[in-house]
C-alpha cells in the first residue's frame, strides 16, 4: 500500500535505489556482493531469449515473490522495452493466478506505478513537443 | 510497521484499495483478472463453513503469509462479524505459532489495527447515540 | 506428490513422525526445543476459540505455506474431530484461493490423505462390527 | 531431490496428477475448486501474450516458488511448445539469479526432468519411424 | 524502500515497536503469545552457541525471509554485541546469495539503517565527549 | 519426510546432487549460471567471518527457508566442521523460532540427517582402527 503524495512516489524511489546502491557498489564494495549485482544485470541481457521476453519473466518472479521494489523496477523495464497494458496485464494475471489472493495488494501496486510511468512518458513527451515548438 | 498518524490509517488504506479496485476491475477489466476477483469474493461466503469461520481462515493465511494489507482487510471483516478480541487473539496465537517470530511484526501491526476498528467503531456509536439524543 | 503404495503412506508418516519427535523431545531434548513443541500443542487446545477451529486455521496455514507433513497432521487431527468433507471442501478453497495454483500440488496431496483417512476409518469399523459379530 | 528409477518418474508424475485432477473435478467437484482449475487453464492461452511466452512465465514463476510438481508440469509444456534447451537454460538462470541457491535443488531436478522429457520425445520419434519403415 | 527523513526512521521504528509490545505483552497478555515472546528472547542467550553468533544467526534468516523490522532489529543488537561492518557485509553477503536478488531491496534497507546506527552511536559519543570536557 | 532405507539416504542423496551438478556444470554450462556456483562456494570461504560461522549461518537460512536438500548440504558441511550435537541444536532452535512450527517437518529431516551422518564417521572411524590393527 502507498500512500504517498503520486507525483513524487517513481522519484523517491529511483532517489533512494540510486543512493543506497552506490553506497553498496562503490563504497561498501564488497567483492562477493558487487559480483552478484553483475550477475543480476548479466541474467536480463538479450541471448537464447531476448531481453523483453526476461524482463516479462522479472515482473512475474517479483510479483508472485511479492516484492513492491522488485516489481517497480521491472515494470520501469518493461514499459521502456515497448510492452503494451494488454500484455503487462496478462502477464500480471499469470503472477495472480500462480500466487493467489495474497498477490492482489502487489497487484495494486503494480497498477499504480504502471499508471504514474504513463502518466510520466505522457508528461515528458509534451515537454519534448513544447520545447519542439520554439 | 506503520509510523502514519492512527486516525488516518485505515481511512487511507480503504481509500486507496478501492481506487486501485476500481482502476482494476472495472477500468482495465481483464477478464481473468475479473474472475480471480469473483472466486476470491466467493470463497468467503456461507457454504458448508460459515462466513465467520472462512474469514478466520483468511485472517490466519494472511499473518503466515505475512501480508499487512490481508491482515487489515480481514481484520476489518473479523470485527463487523462480531469477533471478540479474546476469539482473534487466538487465531493469531495460532498464526503466531505456525509462522513463527517472523510473523511478529505483523503480530503488532494486527493488534495496531485492530485498536483502531474498536476506536471507530466506538466513535461512530458515540455520533449514533449523540444524533439520538436529539 | 506421492507415489507409494497408499495403504501404507499415512503409517509410514506416522511411524517416522514417531520415532523422530521422540528423538528431539525424549533423548536431544533442548529445553527451547521442548518449549516450542508444548507452545504448538497449546495452541490448537479449546479456548476462546474450540479446538475444532484452530484445526481448521492449522489445515489452511499448512496449505497456504506448502507444508504435506503438516497438512497430513491437521487433516489426521480434523477427521478426528469430526469435520465432514463439504467442510474440509470449502476450507481447501479457501487454501488455493490465498495461496494460487501454487498450492494445487499439496490440494491433490490433502485430497489423497484425506482418501486414506476415510479409507483407514471404514476399515477401522468394519475390523469392530466383525469382532462385534462374535 | 528425485532417487525414483529415472524411466519412470515422468510417468508416475503424470498418472498421479490424473488421478487426483479427476477426483477433485469429476468427483469431488466442489464449484470454487473448479473454477479455480478453469481460471488456471485460461491463464496460459494465447491472448495480448502468446502461449509459448506465459508458460515461461509459469515455468519461472514455479521455480522461483520451488514446487517441483509446478516446475515438471511447465517444463512438458515448454517442450511440448518447441523452447530450446539454451531458451530454458536463460529462463532457469533468471530464476536462479532471482530466486538465490535455495533454487539450486530445483534447477536440478528442473534438468533432470528436462533430460527425461528430450529422451522420452526422442524414443517415440525412434518408434515412429520404425513403424513407418513397415 | 524507507523514504522517511533518516533521523527518526530508527528512534520511530522502536518507540513503534515498544507501544506494540507492551500493548500486547502487559495489556493484552495472551498466555501463549508471552510464552512465544519468552522463547523467541531465550533462542538468543548464551548457551552451546554465543549471543554473538546467534544473533548473526537472526539476521540472516531475517534477511532471506525479507522482513525490514526484523532486520532492524538484529542490527541493532549485531553494532551492540560489536560486529564491525566487514561482519556485517559478508553475513549480508550470505543472505544474498542464498535468497536471491528478491533480497536485494531488503540489503539497501539494511545498509541503510546500519549507517543510521553507526551515525547514532559517533554522535552519542560526541555527546559524552562533550560532556566530559565540562 | 523421508521413509527411504536410512543406511542410503546419504549416499543416494550425494550421488544425485553430483550427477545433476555435473550435468549443470559441465555438460550444459551456462555461463550465468555457472558464475552463480562460484559465487555460491565463495560465499562460504573464510574472510571477515570464518568459514564454520557461514556454515552455520547457510544452515539456518536453509531451514527457515525450508529446504531439505540445503539442510543437508549444510549439515554434512557443518559435522565436517567440527560442530558438536549441542551447537548444532543451538541453531536449529533459532530456526525453529524465527521460522515457527512448519520448520518442525524440516527439524525431524535435519535430525535424522545429522544422526546418519555422526553413524557414517563412527564407521568410517572403525574401519580405520579396524585397518590400522594389521
Amino acid at each position: 500500500m502507498n500512500k504517498q503524495a503520486p507525483a513524487d512516489r517513481l522519484a523517491a524511489f529511483e532517489a533512494y535505489r540510486d543512493r543506497l546502491n552506490h553506497r553498496i557498489l562503490e563504497e561498501k564494495s564488497h567483492l562477493g556482493i558487487k559480483r552478484f549485482f553483475n550477475l543480476d544485470a548479466a541474467a536480463y541481457r538479450d541471448g537464447a531469449l531476448d531481453r523483453r521476453t526476461k524482463e516479462l519473466l522479472g515482473l512475474v518472479a517479483s510479483m508472485v515473490l511479492r516484492c513492491n521494489d522488485c516489481i517497480d523496477y521491472h515494470l520501469i523495464q518493461c514499459v521502456d522495452l515497448g510492452f503494451t497494458d494488454d500484455e503487462l496485464d496478462e502477464a500480471m494475471n499469470v503472477a495472480l493466478v500462480v500466487g493467489g489472493s495474497i498477490v492482489i495488494p502487489h497487484l495494486r501496486h503494480a497498477v499504480d506505478t504502471l499508471d504514474l510511468l504513463r502518466a510520466r512518458t505522457a508528461e515528458r513527451e509534451n515537454t519534448k513537443e513544447g520545447e519542439a515548438l520554439h
